[in-house]
């Protein structure tokens, strides 16, 4: 399958990254994009390197003009204040959306940002951007045909809200590309095998019928993003009904995680979608650093064959997933495992 | 008048104050408190230790036990977790409060600290619910006949929320003082003169009729709080009407800020209080270091004497104001002030 990639990725390279309140080294990295293409390329995948500019179409067709806004200018203006940090990290939060929205560059980072994982650098716009058209890109090779296209998207995207950055993302690549495929799909469906809730994902199309998103993820009562991917949250207004969380318990391995995706998929079936975006993160691997599921090498292999039985055009957008010495095998084995079953 | 105060103010020594993204030295330093106790003898003001124990009964009144809970646990349930800093900071915020509410300390921290002006060691709570019981003490005070009181209280009051800390407070001291005096007046009004939007005052009394709350502060478009503070907050449900802010240019000196006195005096005599809260901050001092306004030491003293003018039963609560060679001559000048009118 064609693998989209861009090396602007490259230009985003995050040092901040608070954790209880301490300091770490952010382990969202260029060489995780690194590692994933020198996997696909050792498979034969045909890579192509990411050019044509679509511009802000498809970023403006899921997120605010505020926001973008924001995220274009934003390190720029945090240069100009006194003493500030290097990188843009917020520090003070509304506790909803419905206020007025502050002019002052610290009060909009707080507005825009949901976390301190997600700092903002100078790379960090154009490589989100770059990110945003590599899942375009694979987008309109299933649009023109192709069965399935794997988009190498960095940063990640599944935690950026229409209008929010948060853990590790800015730009919801998979959103972009969900909307993309919605021009000649009705119905569109995002399945979410990150180890973490696609709470941005959910976010964009919560009030909406025409995307459904299904997300399997470590149950987040004591685990990030804590305040979204409960089994309750099933959308809003006309969107009721259009959103499955499935929590699992932490260190849950691959038998338990097939059992939740059986039910993933027997939902997306009754949606009848003519299109799916995978939102693929590797991280619920069991050597993964951010320790939450269990899965193994084979577990993403039986996922991928799970998946690919459905049968639907398909972009795979790639999501989190951390430096281990499996990274690479384990989208070996996702790859591999869907094109035996939808070659 | 009484002062009220209580040496256990000490405990709570707070560290971190990120701004903009990098730490600096946290300005809610216990020398404030001694400096302004400092003020009030020098002036022969009766000075009252404040030591009765009035339990958990007035703080439970305007805050949640969820948040209650939190803020007594949190410090040690912090230190237990791998790595973690010193001090309870958050990193991680949810965009409302209607979701699920976390279970792990990361989560809960996120979802009851606003910013990261509010961190808690292990003296803060106890620091904070003597500070809770000092408003208390002058509440009664001032239900038992007295025409005034003055509530010494660190750390300050007016950013807490019913379930949120921010901005250097943990319990909204102001709040349970107006509280407490609803148990003999029908209506009771809370004055912020603090530099900054009583935001967390606001929020808890925002749906009641019952407390009118009246903010004038530093126009929060370019200031802290950001989210809160301006002109159309009126309030909601049966409390539309009932809140009203008063925000002003940076730089406001003596003459602007009595302008919008007036307006907000106006408004309180409309209301036919019982009795009045000043939530008395003095940081709106022109050599404040927090820098948003530009009164004078005599501004002081006139606001004071129009605030006494209503001839209401009132406990002073004290709020930010920080350390400068102003800072007790400004309270001197206040108090001063009060007292000739309403002595």
């Amino acid at each position: 399958m064609k693998v989209f990639h861009s090396p602007l990725h490259a230009r985003h390279y995050p040092r901040h990254f608070l954790v209880s309140g301490a300091p770490q080294p952010n382990p969202e990295v260029p060489e995780r994009a690194e590692a994933l293409l020198t996997a696909a390329l050792a498979d034969g995948h045909e890579t192509v390197e990411q050019r044509a500019d679509f511009g802000l179409g498809p970023v403006a067709a899921v997120h605010t003009p505020e926001y973008i806004s924001f995220l274009q200018h934003i390190f720029a203006r945090w240069q100009r204040i006194d003493g500030a940090s290097d990188e843009v990290v917020p520090n003070i939060h509304p506790n909803g959306r419905r206020g007025g929205y502050p002019a002052s560059a610290v009060g909009q980072a707080g507005y825009h940002m949901a976390d301190t994982a997600c700092p903002i650098s100078e790379g960090t716009w154009p490589a989100a951007l770059a990110g945003a058209h590599v899942a375009a890109a694979a987008a309109r090779e299933v649009l023109d045909g192709a069965p399935a296209a794997y988009a190498l998207c960095r940063p990640p995207g599944h935690h950026a809200f229409a209008d929010m950055a948060g853990g590790f993302c800015y730009l919801n690549n998979a959103a972009i590309a969900a909307q993309d495929l919605r021009a000649h799909h009705a119905r569109v469906a995002i399945l979410d095998v990150d180890l973490h809730h696609g709470n941005g994902t959910q976010g964009i199309f919560y009030s909406r019928d025409d995307v459904l998103t299904v997300s399997l993820h470590a149950d987040p009562v004591r685990f990030y993003p804590f305040f979204w991917g409960h089994a309750d949250e099933r959308g809003d207004g006309p969107g009721l009904g259009y959103n499955l969380n499935l929590p699992l318990p932490r260190g849950n391995g691959d038998d338990e995680y097939i059992l939740s995706l059986e039910r993933a998929l027997q939902r997306i079936r009754a949606f009848a979608p003519g299109a799916l975006v995978v939102a693929l993160g590797l991280d619920a691997h069991q050597d993964d650093p951010l320790a939450g599921l269990a899965l193994s090498t084979d577990g993403f292999e039986r996922i991928a064959v799970a998946i690919a039985d459905l049968g639907l055009p398909s972009v795979l957008v790639q999501e989190g997933g951390y430096l281990t010495n499996a990274l690479g095998t384990n989208l070996r084995a996702f790859l591999g495992g869907f094109m035996r079953s939808r070659p």
